[in-house]
């Protein structure tokens, strides 16, 4: 089967840890096993998050002083896809991935006119207190929004409408290469009078996977993060977890937005376009999810 | 032709100027409009330099008191492919290149135990007076060295000895696809029983796109920087430009360590390994040096 992969960026930062690259390299060496076990039986198209590293680059940016202004998000998105698919594809070379694997710099079209532009609700970078994240959305201009019992930074997030790098990742995939592409859901672009544009923004990668899923004609979409599957009635105490839904069983529900809403999204698109099986779950538990013994199975 | 491009950091950012992302885009702009004419009649890879770009990034990271220590170099040399490669891609579509454009993460191997772990030569980040670089050095514990009349951090910038990806940057080219890869160098990485390691280091991207020239069988390889021409006693009252030279004649001379000598050093090895010709000069003269009315050219 082919498979597309979206990697949650909390994989490879878990909420409260410190930043350093020894601690994300650690993470990436576990989620390269994990997906290792899939790519000897699956072709494997990789989309990871970025959530709290271009949250963290974004903080470094509007620090230095030998800058007029920090560097644009598009920019950081750039940056963060080079660190993770440089650390994503070593890893996955040093865990005896048969297929070449490489990583692409990615754009994603999105539109300019997108509502998304005015209403910020994608998290990056780390969560704070919320008297702390208040004196820092002062200071940086910043918005911001509960994640769980935190605060972070919101940005805002339009719609995936494309990738300006399909024809090149789709040539890759037929000649046998594993495909790390779409990082951090790609460095977001406008197109006006047929010239790219970066804007400030951050695409959800789930979405992105989703999309590249479509435009690949892959089997299965499967996004996995730091919970095991999908719950019905989360937050309250009658949550349970559902082992295996459809579209119209899910659409009776409600997700929270720049966590689980995107994620159920990113699969009911996929499942509605193209009639495929999608999973939801945890990193390790990655080969499970497509055996159906784990995580949450979606068809139509 | 097959041409491979090395693009020298400083044409993305000059001496002195801040390290802003609109003047980096604007540079780059001017750099892509120079390919795009190039890649009008030939096949192109592209190696950029990160310079300027990977010491900025070194300093913020360093300057990050949520980590417990600043990233490694070879992390940072990947955000800087990512960053720049994406400014690349992006502005060559925007130039109107007919072939496909990708920038892909590139790793290059080096020795653990090269001479040049202990000598550090490559230039990063800023210039500086004297008093300043010192300062710096010691806080920062950088090796540091005179660049013309400012000083710089420097690192060590051990030999390339191969491309990680080369089989998937070969697939590309054949595919007919402009390739941007070896950004900076590539990220440098020791193999030790067969696992891929990052080390602290900056692998001259001039030496790394001779290495690719010759795995990539190219007719010429063009090193653009930002002088026009290689000169014959650089620095004394009797510089003259070289327009067409010689590898014999070449050996005879001495050129500046961490700027011209690793250009003309890269240069010697394609010529000797291939026959091929190599070009030196400025950006703006990239097709005239092709057509050798520009620059100079080196033959065996």
């Amino acid at each position: 089967m082919r498979i597309v992969v979206a990697l949650g960026g909390n994989a490879l930062l878990r909420r409260g840890e410190r930043p350093d690259a020894t601690i994300q390299l650690e993470h990436v060496r576990a989620a390269a096993d994990a997906l290792a076990a899939l790519a000897k039986d699956h072709e494997l198209l990789i989309c990871h998050g970025n959530g709290p590293q271009v949250g963290l680059l974004a903080l470094e940016s509007e620090a230095d002083r030998s800058l007029t202004r920090a560097y644009p998000l598009d920019a950081l998105v750039a940056q963060t896809q080079g660190m993770i698919g440089y650390w994503l594809g070593q890893s996955l070379r040093n865990a005896r991935v048969a297929a070449p694997v490489i990583s692409v710099v990615t754009q994603v079209l999105v539109s300019a006119d997108d509502p998304a532009f005015a209403a910020p609700t994608k998290f990056v970078g780390a969560g704070y207190d919320h008297a702390t994240a208040t004196e820092l959305a002062r200071t940086h201009g910043w918005s911001i929004a509960a994640d769980g019992s935190s605060t972070r930074r919101v940005v805002p997030s339009p719609e995936p409408h494309g990738v300006v790098e399909i024809d090149t990742i789709l040539t890759l995939l037929r000649a046998g290469t594993l495909v790390i592409c779409g990082g951090g859901g790609g460095a977001p672009v406008v197109s006006e009078n047929g010239q790219l544009r970066g804007v400030e923004a951050v695409v959800d990668k789930d979405l992105t996977a989703s999309w590249l899923a479509v435009a690949a004609s892959a089997d299965r979409l499967l996004v996995l993060t730091d919970v095991a599957a999908v719950q019905r009635d989360y937050g309250t105490p009658e949550a349970t977890p559902l082992a295996h839904t459809t579209l119209s069983e899910l659409a009776g529900m409600r997700f929270p937005a720049g966590s689980m809403g995107p994620k159920i999204e990113a699969c009911r698109r996929f499942v509605e376009a193209t009639g495929g099986v999608a999973g939801v779950g945890g990193l390790a538990d990655a080969a499970a999810i497509v055996a159906e013994i784990a995580g949450t199975t979606i068809r139509r």
